[in-house]
């Protein structure tokens, strides 16, 4: 046993393998894009062939790892590492990925939701380290939440707990790619700001941004250079944002609610609205206690996420054998 | 170590208290109004008193009794059992109660969310036996929740998880006494069915209930009956349950959902449209395998709850001292 765990990472648009120890240092790093449209055979070799070069290049062979974490789009099935047609895996349909990653790679794997293993990885080795109960959310191409409880994961019964990007403030609001209205991730995601600002400039309002096409990063900085459509399309998303995180605080009341993703690299330009927003709507005990804080892992948070995973459920799994 | 139980619940309208095998078979059961307006000493004395006849009446005395499970209104301080002054039990400001019942009846107590405790008590005796995921959810006065999670309960980091009820649906949408918009309890509860049928009475929209003191059950029988008023009001409320329970799906993903309190005496009247518009708008997993099923133990579930609160967390001390 060396300890030495191989964390990887399938989004939609980057794949990510790393190598690390159980502290979370990471001793090696790679990622390439994930060419969704060769479909999932294609992808998943890649994704082989991008483990191996982690594994490869810290000196060791794929006998020195303990231990396979993979963090993926859901839905899924956890327990069984099966994929279920994620939004932003095209033709993932019931894709066993834990066993082709095992017939692949000959190592025990353990496959998560990407959000969950990101909070698991928050929870070990960032933002989270010493909180039992926190929340973490992902504000980015989508909205995506994971829970840890007691210091463990929280799945829920098919491993899918914690879809916070589609938990509804507005039952009867702006409709959502998944079939309901009022979901935050059709609002407030990296792409729904953008796309928002986009059909703002195309009704004609007159902005700075007028032009150029749109991220969600240009709505941030055109907001806190004061371009007036600019700051009402972020400040209508933060007022998503605050009730998103009051509903995270009363539904289950964490000491930390860690926010991480793209969107969030507006730093205070988020933090300091959501923070009001949300501990104002929040009961008694929540509010007065809660902590809104930003990820700290970075780029790194889908590996080292991953990394968690396996740590947690190989200790899991040794306890029940030895039980 | 008779195994005996006594719970005792503290509502805003009635206190309960039972004494219980841990199969929860219930060997007495008593209870009064709460008489709320002689504040919390005098509440306190009269639980008191009805524990001790609810001991008597078994033909035990109390140190036949091996722990006491109090259920009582939140937020509060499940830990230290102090009540943080609670909507329905006005002036119960930082009140000890686990400390006064113990020093008060010499056994130890342990104090959950009333919520909480229901969903604790229909996981070990009622409609969720045998599932270890599972969400309470109560229409009643108010609208509370509570989560069993592993098997255990969920309390989050200050025992006060599960606020379904303030989980806004509608984050622009009418006001709640918690302060913010669009509660699922501020439109949905018993109560607030029943204030807003009186409201379309009182625009002069004509109905069957006109002339008489509306209550939630009045509406839903008259929905029942074909009256147009109360068809449009059952029908909105059902709109607003439906996306909270899917809210929670999405949230909690639990294999049951169980639905308790005044209001779903309606019956078919109110799980089967909750039902098909709930899992109409959940994501997949969810979706297909969530059952939503009435509770199961009716007038009974304060006490057993509390009883069911009581044998968890003495089995939880008493493992943390054995470790």
């Amino acid at each position: 046993m060396t300890g030495l765990v191989l964390g990887l990472d399938v989004g939609g648009t980057k794949l990510a393998a790393g190598v690390a120890e159980p502290t979370g240092r990471l001793r090696s790093f790679l990622h390439e894009p994930t060419r969704v449209d060769e479909g999932p055979e294609a992808v998943i070799a890649h994704l082989v062939d991008l483990g191996r070069r982690a594994v490869g290049e810290v000196g060791a062979n794929l006998e020195a790892i303990d231990a396979i974490g993979i963090g993926c789009g859901g839905p899924l099935d956890a327990e069984r590492g099966i994929i279920q047609d994620p939004p932003n895996l095209p033709g993932w349909t019931d894709i066993p990925l834990k066993e082709l990653i095992e017939d692949a790679l000959g190592r025990p794997a353990f496959v998560a939701n990407d959000a969950d293993a990101a909070a698991l990885g928050e929870h070990r080795f960032g933002a989270g380290r010493g909180v039992d109960h926190l929340v973490y959310l992902t504000i980015s191409t989508g909205i995506g939440g994971g829970i840890v409880a007691g210091g463990r994961l929280y799945g829920g019964v098919s491993g899918n707990a914690g879809e916070i990007g589609h938990v509804s403030v507005s039952y009867d609001g702006w409709p959502c790619v998944c079939g309901r209205r009022g979901c935050p991730e059709a609002f407030a995601s990296g792409t729904n700001i953008a796309r928002r600002a986009r059909e703002a400039l195309a009704a004609g309002d007159p902005s700075s941004l007028a032009g150029t096409d749109v991220t969600a990063k240009d709505v941030a900085e055109a907001a806190a250079a004061g371009d007036a459509l600019a700051v009402r399309i972020w400040d209508e998303t933060m007022v998503v944002l605050g009730a998103t995180v009051a509903n995270v605080l009363n539904a289950f009341d964490p000491a930390l609610v860690i926010l991480g993703g793209g969107v969030t690299h507006a730093g205070d330009l988020l933090f300091e609205p959501v923070r009001r927003l949300a501990l104002a709507q929040t009961l008694g005990p929540q509010a007065r206690d809660a902590r809104i804080v930003p990820a700290a892992l970075g780029s790194r948070t889908g590996v080292l996420g991953a990394v968690a995973v396996a740590l947690e459920r190989k200790a899991a799994d040794t306890a029940g054998v030895a039980a």
